[in-house]
């Protein structure tokens, strides 16, 4: 009888890592597109059309709970994760005027989101596709097309266009705000910051994820402009890994899940060095106290008590920091992807256009 | 040797009970308060203060969810459930004139939502408390109260102040559209309907909780106006009895949840009789197809595929189906916490008030 052995994992997951390498350039691309972003920022502004609407499903409206943050924080603009049900199932009859609506999908072909264009530019919204297809559906709907420029994404699981959507937010509100070339550098930055960062982490998720290959649910913890990359993380968590991660904000957590958790539900928090730290450093005391493991990611990572810390680098704009601390998590659910045997490139059941109806 | 005894389970949860079913008293009481809901209406109307921001915690930001609907379908008002730490913690200058303010707290007692009223206040919104104790601090905070006249809640899972705070969001967008006679009877009506229907609801989850005594995570779907009721149900069960029980609209759900489904991983879906039903339909089918076992709740529950159907009657008015697809919900919670030896009255690590910062 022969010992039994251990196979090493097939080569899945190459076009995920290849796309999460890719980042850097993909924001560089970006970059080249400021005319677009001056132009959409500018047509808002001089019709008034500054209630920002942001519709979209999945990785696009994760990075939509950034847009809430990057326009209020940066123009003073309200920026709300408006209901696309509410206007293409239930028929309400909102007031659109004095709306910008942008429309964030990769692919330009989500029916419900294309629908929802339609109806509010007809009803006075200024429309504005953010996709990384402009000859789309939704390019052609929108009154205004600001292009993703993130290169074809092969891989089920958004890395390269939920970055470069994040930048996209980012970089149209400062143009907003007036101060579109301290962000167009802020956002250059970012990119060698994470050419930089990606070894050492790559090399760091591979250990971690190995202890994690029977983990079913997890909690993600993140604040302010971090809620985005809680949110974004749970996903990835959830789609390549089929872990029922929730994303939740750090007062959330303590208004009853925290309750749930033990030693075999771990906590994933996100830590920026900004006015979130205490309360997510208290969300880790309390989840220690509960038995559960905490990872913790972003800058300010090292900081915590947590049983795992994967820091990222400090971003050169404090608003940027989503940008860093969303890296460990998208590398981490590939890690574990193939620790657990699944495919990450390919997760089971599902599509890379969502036909959301 | 004695053969192992069953012991019957000691009489937890009585108080959480006794809420329950005082409901229909707690809207009633809430129906003598229409003098209150008509001021607020004419108000925000006189003073074009109509873009409506809700801000809430826990159960409170559950019923939230269901005023982004109340008020886009009735006076086609927009209303967002706004961010509390975009503008009290990272202290975001956004301009509140023209917004009315709905602060939505049972306690009337959590420091960031007296916190954000206080700003809110300052910059021109016009803020109403929407609290159990009129004389807490929210309420002195306000420009006008909205009394949720649920009596005292001993539970710390909210129901009574949960439904009532749905029914005052459908009252007074009832008021802003001009149809208040029609919402208040329909209310009314409700209450009359939760009385016909709690004793049978009782006994059919009773006998259901059993089976899931051993059930560590969940999927909530609702879409709609019942995507509140998925929020409150998911956040029952994971209040009283530690389970990660996730709330997503059906379309999220099929965006990446359905990936990670297993036998062991349930699907509790809300269907009523509206304009979502084929799409919660069709996400129970794929939850069937992934092999998960499938609770239905709803005035639609007896026509979906579910492996357990749980239905409730049908509404007066569409718009008031959340108030009873929720209520075998809140009995399923107790009834599994007990199961599970859990006390649902005061689930552990809890607290009443909240005190969110």
């Amino acid at each position: 009888m022969s010992l039994p052995e251990l196979v090493p994992a097939e080569p899945h997951g190459a076009a995920l890592l290849d796309e999460i390498r890719e980042q850097p350039a993909a924001l560089r691309r970006l970059l080249a597109h400021e005319t677009e972003f001056a132009d959409v920022a500018a047509e808002a502004k001089r019709t008034s059309r500054t209630l920002v609407r942001l519709v979209a499903h999945g990785s696009s409206d994760n990075a939509a709970s950034y847009g809430v943050y990057a326009f209020g924080l940066l123009p003073g603009w309200t920026a709300l994760r408006d209901s696309i049900s509410l206007t293409v199932y239930s028929d309400a009859k909102l007031d659109h005027t004095g709306s910008c609506v942008l429309a964030l999908s990769q692919s330009g072909r989500t029916p419900d989101v294309v629908e929802y264009v339609s109806r509010a530019r007809a009803n006075g919204a200024f429309t504005v596709a953010v996709t990384n297809d402009p000859d789309s559906e939704l390019g052609l709907a929108a009154e205004a097309i600001l292009p993703l420029a993130a290169g074809p994404e092969r891989s089920i699981a958004a890395t390269k266009t939920y970055l470069n959507t994040v930048a996209t937010l980012a970089l149209l509100a400062a143009h907003a705000a007036g101060r579109a070339k301290e962000f167009a550098d802020g956002v250059a930055r970012v990119a060698d910051l994470i050419d930089e960062a990606l070894p050492a982490l790559e090399a760091a998720v591979a250990e971690l994820a190995v202890s994690f290959a029977f983990v079913g649910r997890m909690f993600v913890i993140g604040r302010g402009t971090e809620l985005a990359t809680a949110r974004e993380i749970a996903l990835k968590l959830l789609e390549t890994c089929r872990i029922a991660a929730e994303p939740m904000t750090a007062t959330a957590f303590a208004h009853g899940p925290v309750a749930a958790l033990d030693a075999l539900f771990p906590v994933w928090a996100i830590a920026s060095r900004d006015e979130n730290l205490q309360a997510v450093r208290e969300a880790v005391a309390r989840a220690r106290d509960a038995g559960a493991g905490v990872v913790a990611s972003g800058a300010a990572a090292g900081e915590l008590d947590a049983s795992f810390r994967l820091p990222t680098p400090e971003a050169p704009l404090p608003l940027l920091s989503p940008m860093l601390s969303v890296l460990p998590g998208q590398l981490f659910a590939r890690a574990l992807a193939l620790a657990k045997g699944y495919d990450p490139d390919h997760p089971q059941g599902l599509q890379k256009v969502t036909l959301a109806r």
